[in-house]
């Protein structure tokens, strides 16, 4: 089972959310989670995980973006992978299905979004030593982005609505995946 | 690395190929590898993995069908069943970039991918004691589907080349999911 | 979760039933379970698992028992013995709770339980392919078993009272021994 | 093979203590091991790893413990919360047979045991990098604790003997265990 | 701890003793283990279990060799095919000490060892559902070879003091090597 | 695929160079790699990760050794302490070919090498939360070492042709070895 939560919270995403237990110690939401809200984004060089960013000394920051913290245990750091980029898959499928603006054609690149070559998200999939993590982040606005960005503001979509259906579907895909681990037979 | 292959045999997909190191004894492809090749499908109830067809007395079979078969070392099953997920996306997008059909809308629902409310594929992911597992296969024809389907032809995307771009595809989806999890930094 | 079943059926326990999916394919219960039934017990060598038994040319049977099956996935072979061994203090406990026979020093002695220094249960933990199984079975009566038994009608203890409560305290044992393993900081 | 020791320190418990070779680095003794002693019992914020507990600000104190910290490796955490909890249900037996009290009723709950409704014993199991750890820790005497207790004292226990029969079977818990997954045939 | 034994036996290896538990079945030895006989050599393809023996249609037997069949428990396969070389680097070292022919230099490659540039050994490494397995075997005579080897005999070496000294040596070392996973901190 | 570099850099090691994705983010190689250079070794007790050099409070330097660092990913620290000694072995070999010394009889011991019973070589194998990792050095020269040592100066060896050769060969033994595990059927 997974739990998700639209948090009320409006706090700024520093990358030291990013860590085990956050939502159980900070959200009191216990095993298998996804949670979101909306706020800016600034991670500095100490908090940042994704080795490619540090080498490219990347700036991570927005002003206003929704925020989802994943995380789940007994699994391995593929296995968060693989599911933060079928994650970015289901959000693409949110955005065709509230958008108004017609002939989309979002484009997913590994875990990243693009709208007209414009980067939608940021993405990263970790471990701890306890569980496996994922911070996924889409533009709300595309103030404060250090590149072109394109924003939810963009394709006319409601942040809370956006956020409340792609929990929901996420929720449905990890609890179906494990139940399809557990009703196959093994082969030889 | 991950092998691919579009293999000239019209072999009849009957449950056995999946087993583990089909690729490499039958077709000399060693290591994490996707084949697929053009065929029937008739799967009877010894080789049907999927415990959900067992319990349904489900007919699996198809006059003409693209299969591919994935192999991949050291994963586990839940890896297996978002590879196989996020391969039924990559599959969607390939149909979308193929098909000269507008506005598709492609379905995906799981492992399954719908089109107007018809089935358009099947798919299990398994274990052998050496390896995960994938099958899936896209209907090329209607003719020979227990239900209501929709195939390749409807569509009007030619089987080898769609089976090729799905290939690479995965591939390249594979390679950088596996890069990715050598490249970040865990969190406390 | 966990979910459990005390079933109808009278069926022998023939050592078959210890296989992966036997909840899901024979009765619908997916995912970690625990089934029991009442009825009689008799493995023969091809189906015995237990290198012990198999070495010493162990008789396995009985006229009447409550089997248990428990499967768990996402476990390991070591997790499923120790399962097995807490069940056993578990059962202990109902016995005492359900008894009306004073001070009756069931004592365990790793998967065993023995009153008087006679034998009330048998048990094995084993792996499947893609899932770890514990069979645990109590004598409801003495008839038919190979050995000095103790048994539920010794204790005076009502079959299906018994297994309903073992089965209720195992789904608790099982959950929030997950739990605990998702509410917890790692240690340097 | 699992290494045993009553310490002779009078160490206090202040939770830095629960770490990877903590019985190797401080007392020499290498690989699975159970290693015991008697002293106070403070842990601060810091070194609490129990999330439950920091949710709820617990004071976890005690003038008077008999501590055991027990490190098991190459097992998950799930294996160290079930091996906490036999722990459990073994100390009960001790109780059981040194108190001179009679019809004692300890009662388990999880990782708890209970007299007379009133707390014996605190314990937690976690992960480090390296290996699986559990502390467990029983009251001498009730001084000092924040909640209504019970203590060895209480039921008449002298805690030396006490700390060396449970190592003694916890040893052997272990030990039969790991033997148990080493003879046992796989199933289907 | 790593249990080894010469065994007077001079059974035939036909590939049926590479399975799990056969040290324990056959011989009652349990746990982590090694043992080796004397005996003739006639795998045929239904339990030749290297893929590139069965593409290569590969003879493999021989008139007499030394038999060593290594199984651990706890491990994956990349580690029994990592203690498969090094057991091929030990017994070089054996051949080097017990063999009065002097600059013998005997070549490892991979899991083979050669002596100019003829083949003194076979080994496979593979893993059955509860343990990872070994069979390694020198030849004691060039006869029944299906191609250029080299013996013990050519190395003047006896076949029963060399077995043992390998066997010893493994033991420590596989000992060792568990002892070293337990001595070390992590890093971060 | 393991990728291997002779780095020009002189850096003393000091211990922190043992850390998870030290290639990649210093040298920008990702994935299984091996990297080596020349250089002082100086490593504190803050940085010392062998428990066994703790308890003897030992002296670890020298003030010029070719120093390695190995990281693999998906392998458990028994995969890395064996392939750690298997390196060593390599190692030896390497010797062998490139002295111009007669008979050196290089001793291997666990994951030490010794030449007229004096120490040429350090080493531990760790592990990292996302990676498995070792470190291994030769001396150069015997300046500056605490005990009695031999160097690749004795052996009249060039550090840099050394190690080229030295990381070719790991490079061959880590990829076959990982091969090996792809092309084995499993047994029962």
């Amino acid at each position: 089972m997974m739990k998700t939560k639209y948090l009320k919270q409006t706090e700024k995403y520093d990358g030291t959310q990013l860590r085990s237990l956050y939502a159980y110690l900070e959200h009191q939401i216990l095993g298998d989670s996804a949670v979101a809200w909306r706020g800016a984004c600034d991670v500095n060089f100490t908090h940042m995980v994704d080795g490619e960013d540090l080498l490219d000394k990347a700036v991570i920051s927005g002003s206003d973006m929704v925020h989802f913290i994943i995380e789940v245990f007994d699994q391995n750091l593929a296995s968060g992978v693989l599911l933060q980029r079928l994650f970015a898959s289901i959000v693409r499928d949110v955005i065709d299905e509230l958008s108004p603006v017609k002939n989309l054609e979002i484009h997913r690149s590994g875990d990243d979004l693009y709208w007209k070559k414009k980067k939608l998200s940021i993405s990263i999939a970790t471990r701890s030593p306890v569980s496996t993590l994922v911070h996924f982040a889409i533009n709300v606005s595309n103030k404060g982005t250090p590149v072109a960005t394109a924003s939810l503001e963009d394709l006319k979509i409601n942040s809370k609505v956006f956020a409340e259906k792609a929990l929901a579907l996420l929720q449905r895909e990890y609890e179906t995946t494990i139940e399809a681990t557990r009703k196959v037979r093994p082969v030889p």
